[in-house]
Order: structure tokens, then C-alpha cells, then sequence
């Protein structure tokens, strides 16, 4: 493939381009290095955006929350924030290969400084980013699909920037809320999706952080399982009525998505 | 009726009795007072109880939970905890009619006080009050349905009975969770039926007062409507893995119950 084809430069090794099913939209993704699932996909579907307003994403990978959520949305000013500076230039060539690069872009950096201003984050050499300028209060949405598990549980990859996409090895829970609420203006909105046996616990932060819990929404695999993740969105400083919305079913049947998750693709 | 058909007494004024559609199980209900609504039939579903457990229900009300509950499980030693007295006598009639007044027995007293001895608590004149003793540690199972509402929200009834039924006039959320632990043995069993609105609350004031909680379901009344109804359970002092079950669905269409409903009915 030449560069004319992808746009984004040259093809690197193990890496491929996958259609987003949407406006055309396309990501680049490294198949040794961490792909995205479904959960992002739903975490985009969630989310909310309206004309001109700033969204950071946190965690950001490969870079697809931003990108399928201006597919979706087609507005929006989105500055993702990433550890590994790999997938920065990954999801930056993604930008590019979309030519959202103007509005979409991904900086390299250890969310936990990302409300202290850009200090720790270095430009990835892509993108506008005089756009938006980290640090208290600058967001109307944070978004954030975050590593799901405590260090303690679970093997870990050896790869720390490999681990970091499941495991709390840069960040925590915490660190994820607290620099979420922290970047937030007020009556900004927080949208996370995690698993739904952390749930007392991310409800506790919220509160320790000023985030009003607003909607709540379980996926499960089938209408028969217990959920498998759950998206949570708060508001900065509000005082908010909270919906537990109607669930998401994955499957009808093994291997036949639910009309609700085919118009959750498309839509 | 006579007394002989009813087996409890005369019917009063205004008073009905219900078939319950499990074992033959009835129920007296007074038209002008509150009758119990499906919360206690999903209440007494979800609520586990084995063999020789004592189980202490609070708010207890026409006494629902407790009957259902020996109705599904046939085993375990009931004592309903109520304020108003004439639903004690009520809840005790029903316990009669149905010849069980020898392991459900109803007790009119201040669930504040619930954990602190008999003290407030006057028996009924019906049933072995020997059996349990409330106070603290004493219960391997505690089940409530307790008012939604705080006192603040909506029109309150002006009989302050009534608008207990509804409205936190007696007792809060606080009191509820902060008796119910202190009723439960270590490792005993807590389950609750109430607004997902009130969720974060309820996580918080459980781990405020030492309940893990283990499982929590949802109750929509459509596949496509919000939760209004929700069931949490949580373990005394236990270290529990949450899960979030699969949810129930009240329709399938308007006026049809979804199979899962009629189960929950009839099983």
C-alpha cells in the first residue's frame, strides 16, 4: 500500500487499517500492541457532544473514542492523552488518514499532570495543538475508557505500556476520576465506562470529586447474563437526577448481535 | 366470611383477602391502608433464605415480604418489624390465615430501635415472640422495602402511617442500612428493594455501616425504559465480588408480563 493510499504514511509492520463502518472513517491499529473493543465503541455511543465544545479523552490507545465519536457526531474539538508514545503517533497518523487532524489529535502524556497544564505532556509532533490548552477546568466532556483492573489482580503483561491498557499501572481509578472532575468546567460532563463490579467505588470517587452521577447504563452479553461493563456519566458541580437507563443486550443469540447493538453501530 | 372461612378473625371493614397463586398462601390487605406492590413480590424473589435461618424483615408493612418468602422457600423464622399497629395486627391475621403465626410473626415498635433489644418493640399478641430476639448480630437474613422518598421530595399524606409507606417519616435511608447491619450476624445477608435513584446513597451508607454488596438487579417495566425499581444485596463484613445480574423486564408488552415475570410469580 502506497502513502497516497493510506494517507497517514507508510504501513508499518503488523499494522493495519480497519473501517469504521461510519462516514467512512478508518484506524490504524498495531496487532502486537492493544486493539480496541467494544467497550470504546460503546463509551462513543454514550458520550455527548454539542457543536464547539472541547473534549479531552483520557487513556486514549489507539485513539478511537475521539475518532468514532467525531464520526458520529461530526463536531466537537477532541485532544486525547496518552502514555505510550507509540500509540500517540498511531492514533495521530489515524487523525490524518480521516483528515480530522485539525480537531482530532493525541498528546503524549501521564494523565495524572494533565489538569497541572501541559508540563509533562509533549507535543507528538501532530496536530494543532494550540487549540486546547490542558488544565483545570478547560473541558465540557472528559471521556475515559480506563484500565479496568487493580494491579493486584490478574497476570499482567510484562509490557508496561501492554499491562497499562488493563491493568491501573500509570493510573488508577482515582487518578482517573479525580483528574477528570479536575479539567472539567463547571457543569462539564464525565462519561467512563468500566466494569460494573467497580461501581460502589467509582460512585464514591465521583462524589469525593465533585462529579454528580447523571446516567447509568449496563451492557450484558445476553438479556440472560449479568452485565460485563456499564457506562457512567456524571456532571461537574451538579446537582443531577440520576437514570439507570435501559440495558444493552450484546446478543440475541451466540454470534447474532441484538438490533439495539446493530443501530449502536450505525446509527 | 365467616370466622372459620378466614381463618383469622372477621374480615373488618374495607378488608380484602388476596390469593397469593403459590401454595395457597392469601393475603389480608385493607383497602384504605397501603397495599403492597410488585417491589415485594421482586423483593421476596430475590431475597435467599435456608433452612433454619432467622430472617428479620423491617418496614413489614401487610407483612408481604415475609409470607411470600415462607411461600417460596418453606424454611426460615420470620419476625416483621412494623409502626403502625394496626398493620401488625393485620400482617399477624394474615400470618394465622395462613397457619404459619409459629415461624411469622409480626412486631410493632421503631426499626430505629431494632438493634437495641425489644425496648420499643411491644408484641402483638400473636405469634411466638420467644423465637427471636431482636438486637444486635441476631439475624442471618434482613430484608426491607422500605419508602422511597424523602421527606423533602412530593406530596406527603397527611395520616403520618400512610405517608410512611411512601415517605421517609419514620426512618431514612441512614436508619434502614445503619439497623440492617447492626441486625445481621457477621456474614449475614442483607436485601433491599428501592429507586435506582437512590443507588448511590445505598453503596455508600453500606459500606458506611460494613455491608459488601454482592448483587444488584434492576427492575425495568419496558426493554427500552428506564429502571424504576432496584435490588441490592450486600454481606455482613464480607469481602464480596459485585455482581450485576441479568435484568428483569416487567413487559414485554403493555398489560403482557414477560415470561420471566410469570416465573418470578409462579416459581
Amino acid at each position: 500500500m502506497t502513502d497516497f493510499e493510506t494517507g497517514c504514511g507508510k504501513l508499518g509492520e503488523n499494522e493495519r487499517i480497519d473501517d469504521l463502518g461510519r462516514r467512512g472513517y478508518r484506524i490504524l491499529q498495531n496487532k502486537k500492541k492493544f486493539c480496541f473493543g467494544i467497550d470504546a465503541t460503546f463509551l462513543a455511543w454514550f458520550a455527548e457532544v454539542r457543536k464547539g465544545e472541547k473534549v479531552i479523552d483520557l487513556c486514549s490507545g489507539t485513539g478511537i473514542v475521539p475518532i468514532l465519536m467525531d464520526a458520529r457526531n461530526d463536531c466537537g474539538d477532541y485532544t486525547g492523552v496518552e502514555i505510550d508514545p507509540e500509540m500517540v503517533a498511531l492514533a495521530n497518523r489515524s487523525a490524518k488518514l480521516n483528515g480530522i487532524e485539525d480537531h482530532v489529535r493525541f498528546i503524549e502524556g501521564d494523565l495524572k499532570a494533565a489538569d497541572t497544564g501541559l508540563g509533562e505532556l509533549s507535543a507528538s509532533g501532530l496536530g494543532k495543538l494550540s487549540r486546547i490548552r490542558l488544565g483545570k477546568s478547560v473541558a465540557d466532556v472528559v471521556t475515559v475508557n480506563p484500565p479496568y483492573m487493580p494491579t493486584e489482580n490478574g497476570l499482567q503483561n510484562p509490557d508496561p505500556f501492554k499491562a497499562a491498557a488493563r491493568h491501573e499501572v500509570f493510573c488508577n481509578l482515582d487518578d482517573v476520576i479525580r483528574v477528570s472532575a479536575s479539567l472539567l468546567k463547571s457543569g462539564g460532563r464525565f462519561y467512563m465506562v468500566h466494569r460494573p463490579v467497580r461501581l460502589p467505588s467509582i460512585l464514591e470517587k465521583m462524589k469525593a470529586y465533585g462529579l454528580s452521577p447523571a446516567r447509568i447504563c449496563y451492557i450484558h452479553p445476553f438479556a440472560d447474563k449479568e452485565a460485563t461493563m456499564v457506562l457512567v456519566s456524571g456532571v461537574r458541580g451538579g446537582k443531577t437526577l440520576l437514570k439507570t437507563e435501559a440495558p444493552v443486550i450484546i446478543y440475541q443469540e451466540p454470534g447474532v448481535y441484538t438490533e439495539r447493538v446493530i443501530h449502536i453501530y450505525q446509527d
